[in-house]
């Protein structure tokens, strides 16, 4: 990381985006994000693959003064969720294979996929995620979630915008507050607004630490 | 999606990468991605944030034309994984926090955090992980596999290469195939390479049917 100033900011450059993103806890509590641009953000961040394009990802996206107070209370109190302009809660639909039909008859319309071809392909689809076992569904819609919330949290910094996203939270306590039904399971909380204070910085393991070629000795 | 047009690609521009990646399974099988540009690109994706700033996320990735033969048996006998110049396997270390002492070691010792900190928070981090039931374990480390491997996805975009995610292979063959220690969990792989005919195309749900304002009903 070699710039660490951001006045290069806001940019639409993926390398410059990747470095100054960080995790921001200080917002301007005055600033407002129009429903309007929340919707441009998420129809964006949805261009994200996900296994079987199932898109599981389901976004619950809390803007009210005094709902986000309560759920700051369920976040341990961490006053970033109070402060920020929205909070997304980001949850993976257990029983996403109710809408394969709906997803890949919009593909058949398109011509983008033979009839036929959906025909065949949605009962199998919807057969193989309901005899996943348990813990591998889990990692699969958990896994098609964070790429969702990562082209959210890039698109949120290229408008100018800074997030936080925060595992810490009382999970029964948020359901329910917001009302979840129990086929969603939230995964991350994310607020996010005009931070009013650069994030806390972070290191990085060496890539070797992470990094391994062709085979595990 | 108004622009179908890779012509303008390379580029580095956020909103043109988020639009034009597609999934792509017909790769150059001459070409070749060096390891210096792939150290480079996942220098960059670990830029993305992690639980606890845990960094769970591992990296296998396989060159060599035999191994990636065999890889491809492994996977239904998926053309691409053969074909592509290289496929990494995304993997999480489920003893992740046998690390966290070096990662906040480093933080402190680039001035972000005081030393004291470090030895409460990392005892602290370890315990909570280690106490977390297993399958809130696993959606963890799998969403922040979701985090890097988006970011990675992109970056292949913006240098011209194209990539498939791909979650349907055998993952015990996998793992004897390529030595995977038991800590580590692959989750998916993803072939990446020049590619030589565009991705198939695929549609998304509508935002309404994915985001809900405040509370559910």
């Amino acid at each position: 990381m070699t710039n660490n100033n951001n006045s290069v900011l806001p940019s639409n450059d993926l390398y410059t985006l990747m470095r100054e993103r960080h995790s921001v806890r200080h917002f301007d509590t005055e600033f407002v994000i129009s429903e309007e641009e929340i919707n441009e953000m998420i129809e964006l961040a949805v261009k994200a693959p996900s296994s079987s394009n199932s898109q599981s990802w389901r976004f619950l996206v809390v803007t009210d003064k005094e709902l986000k107070k309560q759920l700051k209370i369920v976040a341990d109190n961490q006053q970033q969720v109070e402060d920020a302009s929205a909070v997304f809660v980001i949850l993976s639909d257990m029983k996403f294979y109710d809408k394969l039909d709906e997803i890949f008859t919009s593909a058949v319309e398109a011509g983008y996929m033979p009839k036929e071809f959906k025909d065949e392909y949605v009962p199998n689809v919807t057969k193989y995620y309901q005899a996943l076992p348990k813990e591998q569904f889990h990692e699969s819609v958990s896994f098609d979630a964070g790429l969702v919330a990562m082209q959210l949290m890039l698109i949120a910094k290229s408008k100018g915008y800074d997030t936080v996203p925060m595992g810490g939270y009382n999970k029964e306590k948020l359901k329910m507050l917001l009302n979840v039904p129990d086929n969603l399971l939230p995964l991350i909380i994310l607020p996010i607004g005009k931070g009013i204070q650069p994030g806390r910085r972070s290191t990085r393991l060496p890539v070797e630490d992470v990094l391994t070629w062709n085979q595990f000795k």
